[in-house]
């Protein structure tokens, strides 16, 4: 099944736009926790099931399990294999790089770790997404203008074919009909989303930003959203993952998942009307 | 011993400005090492022997690892565990994520693995950057204008402060009053290099895409040695590690480091004169 038809199937199934970010930082983990053989995956394993009729999607972010070497690869793996075959995976991985070894960027991560998407950053042009595109039941997200107050440093630089995000949106458009791609738009632009979405009406759009970092849930909402009502996102990471600390972790984590799920479809409602 | 300090040192003693680039390729290793335990670690050990008096640095590239899963860390950890400690090594990773994710990549590169130096992708700005740089005896290589085709897509487009990779060198003179960083151009622009060399006169330049990928290595040589006649690594990977795919593919390799180091010494004595 492809990414996108995983995605469609979920967002239905359990009304939700809400996309669980597995950020599994060793000094937040459950004190109960840390003398398993594994924690990262104990924990995670925790999460993915008490989340799992909650979320449109899960994203494993690479950095904080390749910080721990071999355990985290294996709880990487082990979060993976936990999660329904039917949710869409999201590998985080911003991975951009010349052809040849682009592929093996998309091998690990479609092949190896058998994901059903993975963030990609464009700066080095066609031949370093080509090997993404090339998997067809995958989608390559696409950066486009992130959550960072640094996005403004490079990304909002003003190009002889407009600001740099907006010369993103149009390649990736471009890029598309080669085969699936997304964005990535952080939820702390909600203005500029409105832009985007104009610029690139039917891809998908991840929205990370909106839990620590603050975005506003309603503004995501009004311009992120394709014409079908669908078409976004939005990633929380610490505000669901860290929502206590203690034994009851997966219980708040799926409380905090379930609120961000109602406010965003209460966003949607208040928009039907 | 910092990135620099072992740099300088090993290009001295070897009098050398090859980066010997691993790119451990499962469908191009030596077919009597593919029985072994784990052939890439077995194959790169060897490389590795075979080449130590001649590099002056080497460059693991991580997605060849990873496309092997947990073997493939192995493999990854094992040849950094067998490179001298005297050598330098650059984890080309081309990381770039937000601060918070940025800081495990960095942790990942030089507390896990125990590299040297990164690549890194300067698209999400300062700070997706500065947690790297604040290791202050590595190195952050930034991306400034690739050895693809593509890179012309987006590194070449016209900014209101020159081209793109402009802008980018010009950053990283910037970003490097707060941390070491270098830039990563490909030896296929010879002449942009000396654009590049002028706007960023000390930092170091890694200079992929002599060998496979054609650059030219007079030129090079004439647009990219620092008024010191140096700092400069001209990495090559599968010319280097696939000279021969026999049982002498050590020495083969070794042959072909040579060649190179002597090509690049050659082009600068002619400098000189």
């Amino acid at each position: 099944m492809s990414f996108l038809a995983k995605y469609d199937n979920a967002v239905q199934r359990n009304d939700s736009f809400v996309c669980v970010g597995l950020d599994p930082d060793m000094t937040k983990l459950p004190e109960h926790l840390l003398g398993t053989p594994n924690p990262m995956r104990a924990f995670l394993t925790d999460i993915v099931a008490a989340t799992r009729d909650i979320a449109c999607a899960y994203k494993p972010n690479f950095a904080f399990f390749g910080a721990q070497g071999l355990a985290g690869w294996e709880a990487l793996q082990g979060t993976i294999d936990a999660i329904p075959q039917d949710l869409p995976i999201v590998l985080d991985f911003k991975a951009g790089d010349i052809g040849n070894t682009a592929e093996h960027y998309a091998a690990m991560a479609y092949r190896q770790l058998g994901v059903d998407a993975v963030t990609v950053n464009p700066l080095m042009g066609t031949d370093a997404i080509a090997p993404f595109l090339a998997y067809q039941n995958g989608c390559a997200f696409l950066l486009c203008l992130t959550s960072n107050p640094g996005s403004a440093d490079v990304l909002r630089l003003n190009t002889e074919r407009g600001a740099l995000y907006e010369v993103l949106a149009q390649q990736a458009v471009h890029w598309s009909q080669t085969g699936p791609c997304g964005l990535v738009v952080g939820a702390t632009h909600p203005d500029d989303l409105s832009t985007i979405r104009a610029i690139a009406p039917d891809l998908p759009i991840l929205l990370p930003g909106i839990g620590a970092q603050g975005g506003e849930i309603r503004t995501v909402i009004q311009n992120g959203l394709n014409r079908n009502g669908s078409g976004i996102l939005v990633n929380a990471s610490r505000s669901i993952l860290y929502a206590s600390r203690g034994a009851d972790f997966a219980e708040a984590a799926r409380q905090a998942a379930e609120t961000l799920r109602q406010m965003l479809n209460s966003a949607r409602e208040k928009m039907r009307k």
